[in-house]
């Protein structure tokens, strides 16, 4: 594509390095862009330098943050004896809107993929071992995803942690609440009926 | 969604405006900006602000540019006597692209859609209107879309025009090279018999 305009080739290369978003996408945005007044586009800009450079990591628990110590890390409400182990932010966003969970946050900030070039040191791997050799967490649940990355990493984390912590657990997989079983894969319906729950569990949650 | 952090809460709001992109789309652009290098992030935000304050139109087709005059019109080897009305810049460049059309471009800037409140005063056809009656366009090509708003503009460009201009023709509309007769829909191939070509205009095509 030739855009007759340098300034406007290099808003597209911009846009189009984000994820799933080819030059004909990216080159909707600029024009987008270019209707917008010269405040609005400053302000749009802005806002992710400002991000960059003000957003900290929560020290214990690696979660994006404005502060020293994320909101739910300084909550003495919580749990903090139990910690739950995601890949990154939008996992936290995802359990937190179940309001089922009253426990701390571990994020990795990704998760093993030999693929991509990403081992254990990449990730906040050592923060979680060193966290539970203090003795204060009761339970490790990891709620990675069941891809074999999300599997790798689970099991290598189990490695680290087993001999220091009391249970290690990971979320229950099975049929989704409201699918027909007949439209379930086999090894998500294999798997749900080994790990089948008693009946008085099913009972008890609200 | 409860993203833990006013910097992320922004920078989300400012990608979702977008067309397009929601609030989950939003979450991973942001995420992977924070994956980023400060001084990239500070590139990607300043490409936008130094494109919306630098950015020029073209003073004779309204097209963007980085001069004032483009790089088009201020060609001497173009015909300056044929003039292919457009809506945008993207529309320049599909033509561009084609190598077929060697006069200049006159660039709407939109079309005429009063569902959107979008109405002829909003767009360059005054100065289409101005620039024909000088007496040195001989012909005027209209390239717009055809749905409602691009017949609608096409008629009352062409009743601004009609007295002043030789010629004002549209783009051929028909069955696309390649395509199979029984696809095509029936408007299409109503058009394309109506509007048959005589066949030795086809062995002329390079």
């Amino acid at each position: 594509m030739n855009f007759s305009s340098k300034l406007i080739e290099e808003a597209v290369s911009e846009f189009s390095a984000l994820p799933g978003v080819g030059r004909k996408t990216a080159l909707r945005f600029v024009l987008h862009l270019l209707k917008k007044d010269k405040h609005e586009v400053e302000a749009f800009g802005m806002a992710f330098i400002k991000l960059r450079n003000e957003l900290k990591f929560c020290a214990h628990c690696h979660n994006v943050s404005d502060t020293e110590v994320c909101e739910i890390c300084a909550n003495p409400n919580r749990d903090h004896s139990t910690l739950c182990v995601v890949e990154d932010i939008r996992d936290v966003m995802a359990i937190e809107s179940t309001g089922q969970f009253r426990g701390v946050y571990h994020v990795l900030g990704g998760i093993i993929s030999p693929m991509d070039g990403i081992g254990p040191t990449d990730l906040q791997i050592e923060s979680l071992v060193h966290k539970t050799k203090e003795g204060a967490v009761k339970e490790v649940i990891m709620a990675l995803s069941t891809t074999m990355e999300g599997d790798t990493t689970n099991f290598y984390i189990y490695k680290r942690l087993k001999d220091q912590v009391l249970r290690i657990s990971t979320i229950a997989r099975g049929i989704a609440i409201g699918d027909e079983l007949e439209y379930a894969d086999e090894v998500t319906l294999g798997r749900s009926i080994i790990n089948r729950t008693p009946y008085e569990n099913s009972l008890s949650v609200k």
